[in-house]
C-alpha cells in the first residue's frame, strides 16, 4: 500500500478556495477540508463548501462553529452594510468593512491543530495578494510569518520532525489566471459562490466587491461565469 | 477624562492566568478577559474563570465556544486518560497527552481578533517555560514568532499604527515565584483551580501534573495552598 500524504485545506466553497482544493489534489495530497460557521450572515456559503467538498472528493470535511459575532467589527459578522457597486479602483483604497479581524489567523490556527492531529504537514489556503480587497492577512509577508510561527508552535517543531508548509498557490495570480488554472483542472465553477450578500436562492448579488472581482476575472479570461448561466443571470 | 489603555487576557481561572490578570491590572490596563469552552471535560474550569473575572473586576468577560473535540488528539478533549502521580522529573520527558494541539495558537488568535476590534494593543497570556509540562506553545521562541506574525496580520499592521505586544509576565518564573508575586498583588488563590481532572465538587485531584506542579510551588514558597484549606484537603 502506498502512502498518500495528507493536506488540510481551508474551504469556503468560493472560487479561490475551490481552485486551491483542485490544486492540492493535483499536487497528490489526500485532502481534509475545513470550513467555519463563524457568524457570517449567509448559510449559502456553507452549503457551497459542503457541496464542493462532496463533489470534489475530500477525505473528510469538518464545519467548525466559532461565533465571531461576539467580537463584531465587520460587515460580514454584524449589521454593518456590505458595500455595493464600488469601482474596482476604489477597492484598492484602505481596508474595507468586510474585513473580519484576524480571520485568516484564526482559520489557519484551526487548520494547524487539525494538521497536527492528522500528522499532516501541508496546509492550503486560497489567499490572493493581487485582487485581494486590501486584507492584511492575505499578504505573502503574513503567510511567511505564520509559517514560521507554526513551526515553533507544535509537537513536530519540538520533536524535530517534518516542517509544516503553508501553501498559497493563488497568492500571485490575477483572478483570470486563477480561473484558467481551475478550468485546466476541470473545476466546475457553477458550484462555487463568492458573493458577500447572495439572494435567498443563492444567486450572487453582482454588486459587492467579491462579485465584481469575480466578474472582472471571467471577463478578462474571455468567459461567461457558469454561475450566472445557472441563475439565468446573463 | 483620562484614557485607560485596554488589554485582552486569556483567562482559564487557574493559578497562572489569574496571577497574570492581577499583573495586567497592576500594569494599569483596563482588562478584557477571554475564556474558551473548547471541549475540556470539566465545567469547573469555566465556573472558575467566570468567578475570577467577576471578583477581580474585568471590563468584560467573553466565553467562546470552540469544539476542539472534533479534532481530538488530547487527554483534555477526548477519552484518553489524564496521567496521574507522575514524578516531577518524568514530566520533563516528551510532550504529555494533556497537550492540546495548537491550543495557545488558537487562543491567541481569538485574543488578537478581539484586541483588533477593541483597538487594544496588549495581550496577556500566563504561559510558563519553566514548570511548563513540555508544551511547545509555552516557549519564548513561540511567543516571539507569534507577536511577529500578529504585527503582520492586522489592520493596525497595514495602517502603520501601534505595535501589538504579547505579554508573558510568568514565562521565566518558577511556580513558587509566581505564587509570591500573586500574593504581593493580593490575589486570593482559593478562587483558582489548576486541576486537569477535578472532583465533582470542584476539589483538585492532587495527582495530575498540574496539581503536582501547583503543590510543589506552594511547598517551595513555604505556604499551604488555600484551595486545599477550602476543601479540607490538608
Amino acid at each position: 500500500m502506498s502512502y498518500i500524504p495528507k493536506a488540510v485545506i481551508l474551504l469556503s466553497g468560493g472560487l479561490d478556495s475551490t481552485t486551491t482544493l483542485g490544486i492540492a489534489k493535483a499536487d497528490g495530497f489526500e485532502v481534509y477540508a475545513l470550513s467555519f460557521r463563524y457568524g457570517q450572515r449567509h448559510q449559502v456559503e456553507l452549503d457551497n463548501a459542503t457541496n464542493v467538498a462532496k463533489l470534489m472528493g475530500v477525505a473528510k470535511h469538518i464545519v467548525l462553529d466559532i461565533d465571531l459575532r461576539l467580537f463584531g467589527g465587520s460587515a460580514l459578522t454584524s449589521d454593518i452594510e456590505v458595500p455595493k457597486n464600488r469601482s474596482i479602483s476604489d477597492m484598492d483604497i484602505g481596508i474595507p468593512v468586510t474585513y473580519v479581524p484576524a480571520r485568516n489567523t484564526i482559520f489557519l490556527s484551526f487548520a494547524l491543530a487539525w494538521a497536527e492531529v492528522l500528522q499532516a504537514y501541508n496546509i492550503y489556503i486560497g489567499v490572493n495578494a493581487l485582487d485581494y480587497s486590501g486584507y492584511p492577512d492575505c499578504r505573502p509577508e503574513f503567510i511567511n510569518a505564520y509559517e514560521n510561527m507554526a513551526n515553533l508552535a507544535t509537537k513536530s517543531a519540538v520533536e524535530g520532525l517534518k516542517r509544516i508548509k503553508i501553501h498559497t498557490p493563488l497568492i500571485e495570480l490575477t483572478k483570470s489566471q486563477i480561473i484558467k488554472k481551475g478550468l485546466a483542472l476541470d473545476i466546475d465553477y457553477s458550484i462555487t459562490s463568492s458573493c458577500y450578500d447572495p439572494k435567498a436562492n443563492g444567486a450572487p448579488c453582482r454588486a459587492c466587491d467579491s462579485c465584481q472581482l469575480r466578474e472582472k476575472g471571467f471577463a478578462e479570461a474571455g468567459l461567461v461565469d457558469p454561475l450566472n448561466i445557472k441563475f439565468n443571470n446573463v
